[in-house]
């Protein structure tokens, strides 16, 4: 056997052996679900010496291979943030069990009852990249909605996942839930992640986490059925009527609090009717914070430093201070411009108009729309749901930020006394 | 420009402006899209004798094609049926409107006001076989829905799915509604599939239904988003305790009533604990109703006339009278046959017993699960959602019938007075 078909082989006995843990797991009590969770949480404490020696291994290739610092970072483990990945674990444990939760039901005129009630998924893929923490966050998440997590993180972490799989699945040896509910996919190759998006039939459904190349790449390739997730070109629109303190602190909130995150905002949108009293103070916000801006001929008219913009910065997701702005004719010109460069993830309108407010909310589709607030609220724990496994950016299934009921099914139950169709 | 680019530049011309009818369609408020309802309806009445005349030529190639009378007659239409079809549209037009529902909604801690409502999914791509009324309901469950309908039928019936859509269009030319939002997708061949299969950016979903060809080819070839429907080889499970009148009622029912749908039971699993007392009378009502049983060895022992099953019946969808029998040892082994070969469709259970009708409901993981019922009754008028595009037995996004909420995302609007995160 070449070594690929060995790695194939490999694959579909740890989904088989997946696929049979999501039968054993699906019909488990939240009692049963949440010892396991705070069995994961203990392991991972006690292990910190050991997962932070692990850790060291990744960091230290990834220094060699000449990583940037923040990359570094967000590879790099401690003590203290193992201890903080185990308290969010018991924290998953304090959130309602989604599965079993009757979503609808009612007595049907010939007498038959009803009921559509929520149950896991299966068997959920997760891919993505550099933060060793998602692997203990996505599988608590997957293990609390009765879900088996078949991880495959960046090949830069894969000695960090390595370890934390095992501490995990050593944890839930002594537990009601099966070791084979967290599961890493074997393998760092390429070819590695192809089988899992070829896994129709074994894998339930796949959420990419990461870049849109990467979410992209699933996209084109997978037969599971995918849910798209993070890719934000965030727009703020500032009305003719918009408090205007309000719309810079909106505009500067959003762009410049966490750059690096999928619903900052990457464009700024104006309306011509109070560009001459907002562009200037807004400009001169967005120099305070060192941002650059990339506008269109109108916006330059305000700033010698605008740098002039293209479609490309229409259509840009920087994650850094940089930020696109246009002005435009009417909220339908603003409106239009989101449709056709967005990427339907989260817009604000900063208006007094309630007529503008409610027309913009009609008119525009992305997964959240915010009306005078920053478009930084679109979040799992802020939309109060207690943890995310991302954000949706699709409209199929999951659509803003998903929590643990993103990742269940439903089943239809129905119970006659000897029912027969006429 | 060879015929090949052209079909496909005119499939995009058509999917292009079928997104611009989207974002038209969208915001409507229910009283435009009834009147448009209404107004598709008048129109297929009135011109019922020209779609005849359409339909007329499809009939008599399919006959000269050598084709089944039974597939003719599902070809066939009449001023009947048309008026019938007309009825459908005008009881789509009664049922309540999903957008705008509000989903949940809430105050956040800080004072943030959380709304999720239903929003169309955008554009639907429904992919169907040989029935032209499919053309119809169709479009009329996607309009209500606020979604535009991209429709692509079988070739056989071209002639008239063009005098529908025609007809239609030219309906909605004197309502709000965008005459785009009934589509055709253009040309009859292979290609003008795979078109629609690739539109990942304009379609939003596809919704094949058909054989289990059909679904597995879109399933395989699909960029856009695709929900399942339709293939169902759904088993009743007689239990060690049940009662054996209505066992038998209930088998016959979901085996003989309609044998050619696909909540028709394929197969009968039967407690070995009753075997002796059920099976010979099971075997009779069926022979009685002309059922040919494909049996393993124990259900053999009972009757002469059982063939013999092969794997191959455990998997059938026979949509004839035929029926897969087995003896098991137990309800875990029931289960685990209906894991192994079933389709996650419907699968039922007799028994008098609470436990049994409790752990099997946990244990199958199909779309509905009947107790003491008919597998029959997984449907959307059945279940009271008045009509349904399709039975999706995929897990994302819908599962079992799919009425009007099916056809919808949502979207979060939050709105606040300036609120920034800290």
């Amino acid at each position: 056997m070449s070594e690929q078909d060995a790695e194939r082989e490999e694959f579909l006995r740890v989904a088989r052996r997946a696929k049979e843990a999501a039968a054993q797991l699906a019909p488990l009590p939240r009692a049963a679900k949440d010892a396991a969770l705070h069995a994961i949480a203990d392991a991972l404490v006690e292990a910190a010496p050991r997962i932070v020696k692990a850790n060291e291994g990744d960091v230290e290739r990834a220094r060699e291979a000449g990583t940037s610092e923040y990359m570094i970072d967000r590879l790099s483990l401690s003590v203290a943030r193992i201890e903080a990945i185990a308290a969010a674990v018991r924290q998953v444990a304090t959130l309602p069990d989604p599965v079993g939760e009757t979503v609808r039901g009612s007595v049907l005129p010939n007498g038959l009852e009803l009921r559509q009630i929520r149950v896991p998924l299966g068997v959920v893929g997760i891919i993505y990249e550099g933060r060793p923490n998602v692997t203990v966050d996505a599988a608590a998440l997957c293990l609390k909605s009765g879900n088996v997590a078949m991880l495959r993180g960046s090949s830069s972490a894969f000695e960090s996942n390595t370890a934390l799989v095992a501490i995990m699945q050593d944890a839930l040896r002594g537990t009601a839930v099966p070791a084979e509910a967290v599961q890493l996919v074997p393998g760092t190759s390429r070819e590695s992640v192809k089988h899992l998006m070829r896994a129709r039939g074994l894998v339930d459904v796949l959420i990419p986490r990461g870049g849109a190349s990467l979410i992209n790449s699933v996209v084109q390739e997978s037969t599971v059925p995918v849910i798209e997730t993070g890719v934000g070109n965030c727009a703020v629109y500032v009305d003719a009527a918009a408090d205007l303190d309000m719309a810079v602190d909106i505009l500067v909130n959003a762009k410049t609090q966490r750059p690096s995150v999928c619903n900052a905002a990457e464009t700024v949108l104006v309306h011509a009717g109070i560009a001459d009293a907002f562009v200037p103070r807004a400009l001169e916000a967005l120099r305070a914070k060192g941002v650059t801006v990339h506008g269109d001929e109108r916006v330059r008219s305000y700033g010698d430093d605008v740098v002039p913009a293209t479609e490309d910065d229409y259509r840009a997701e920087y994650l850094s201070l940089d930020i696109a702005a246009r002005v435009v004719d009417s909220l339908e010109d603003a409106v239009a411009h989101i449709r056709a460069y967005g990427s339907g993830h989260t817009e604000a309108i900063v208006t007094t108009s309630q007529p503008a407010a409610k027309r913009f909310v009609a008119l525009v589709d992305s997964a959240a729309v915010m009306v005078n607030a920053s478009t930084r609220f679109t979040d799992g724990e802020e939309f109060g749901f207690g943890a995310e496994i991302g954000i949706s950016t699709q409209k199929l299934h999951a659509r803003g930020p998903m929590g643990l009921p993103e990742l269940t099914s439903t089943k239809y139950v129905v119970t006659g006394d000897g029912h027969t169709r006429g």
